[in-house]
């Protein structure tokens, strides 16, 4: 059976200090659940942590990266998808996803989560700001869900998976 | 000297009469100013809308369209884009476009707000709604503008040429 | 009625005079029967020739820009198509011409040869060296057509557009 | 360390019976060699039989989907990266591999040749036909080489490995 993939997305260079502890927490319980972990890879921000965290606990990484030699990727990633397309990769981050974590908010990241709604992806925002949180959750009602920490965000993930 | 390039964003199906109303006024004013219209230039909503009216008015129109054979362009496009990327061309139409205007929202658009506000493009929202509003605005204070209608999105786009 | 497209792909750096004196005619020939010239847009080689050609006789050029600024840009250029993607936006030049003239050979212009191959575009080789034609030639005898020079791929596209 | 990616791009509907048969084993000696296998990943041709001979064998296989939904992906795939491009994500392909084996040619894979070239990958034909080896060769001496059989081009993937 194909393994399920979760997208982590959220800011690079603009992440918090409690994005990066989140980030690095998701990627943490992705790989324990046997989860693959794919996000931005690049070695910075929550992409870095994310990759780091789930890498350290055994699991799988695939860093989708905006470069054109693989040399922004993060030590934590097991496989890197070049893409030579800067930011225009964020919807290749989505599409390869089965479900998308939001960790943190930024303008990149906005972009994944349009994406990601039309997309058709359910996606769920982790610390993304009450603004982002009344946009995107009127935006698609049924499609965006708000986890209030990284334990609930997990649980969520596994709801999703458990039914589909 | 190169012409300037304005990019119109907004929904496709899920365009309001009001959106598809602006859009093509929007068109129009764009031809008037001797300014390029760019869209993602498919035939439907906001887009459809405005490519017809910056035609009608003798204008160049270019449209970025996410189909592989350009079957799905605006009767009101004069040169048609082929990217075969889905919507994995609106990072193009926001890279390609001096100044942007949103015209209404939905999940594509949201993610071009994303791109625009990512790769540094003043961008004008016009009827994307309040919460669109308040979150992009706190996103990027200084680069995204609310109008209040065609008339104040054209004398944003005017006050931005004319000191570029 | 829709104006046609004429792709114009060549080397860039490694050009030859003769691929850049004939690129320059060829733009110069495109502009002249009222097609538009689309090319990778670059400020070099055979691309910069093509441009500057047709936009001295006073044609329309679109440059399909591997850049995410569009600072590469040749001075023919009208309309900036900016990719942000590098070499990746090879294929979008290919699917928005109508037909494809190639002027010279390369590395990457040998891709753009495969992917109108691959897209149905019919294709012109002209001055590619006898291996590429060979090479070519038989992977679509119906699709790819070899000009002895720009007077001759002139023609091959004018009976083409007429009959299309 | 980062776990090596070879490559195996080909055709698809117009692979032949040696070239899926060539595929297959290129498959699972990569597999056997520790190696991930990257591929166009579709469901069909030397792509599908690359994968499923690297699976069945234990490795770990990507495949870089040119479909929007992932529904075309080979069973043999582990990790599918879903693009939305088409055929423009050939150059991903070839970004994302250390080093590049050709089985067999079509256009597609012509286009697949002309990006490795010209990203400076290492590139190794395996029954691509006279005129396909005598075009690449000359376009790049020292970069492409021709593999007798299969033995033959895991012997020259394993000579590239040590020596980077």
């Amino acid at each position: 059976m194909r393994k399920k993939v979760v997208g982590v997305m959220g800011p690079g260079s603009g992440a918090t200090e409690i994005d990066i502890k989140n980030a690095y927490s998701l990627g943490k319980e992705i790989a324990k659940n046997s989860w693959i972990l794919l996000s931005g890879g690049r070695n910075i921000g929550t992409m870095d942590a994310a990759c780091r965290g789930a890498h350290e606990a055994g699991g799988l990484v695939v860093g989708i990266l905006p470069s054109k030699d693989g040399s922004d990727a993060s030590e934590g990633v097991d496989i890197r998808i070049v893409t030579g397309m800067g930011g225009g990769r964020n919807v290749i981050n989505i599409l390869s996803s089965d479900i998308v974590v939001i960790c943190g908010m930024g303008a990149g990241t906005s972009s994944e989560v349009g994406h990601a709604v039309k997309c058709g992806k359910p996606t769920i925002l982790l610390n993304t700001g009450e603004k982002a949180e009344a946009f995107f959750k009127e935006l698609a009602p049924e499609q965006v869900f708000i986890a209030k920490d990284v334990e609930d965000a997990i649980g969520l993930v596994q709801k999703y998976m458990e039914s589909n």
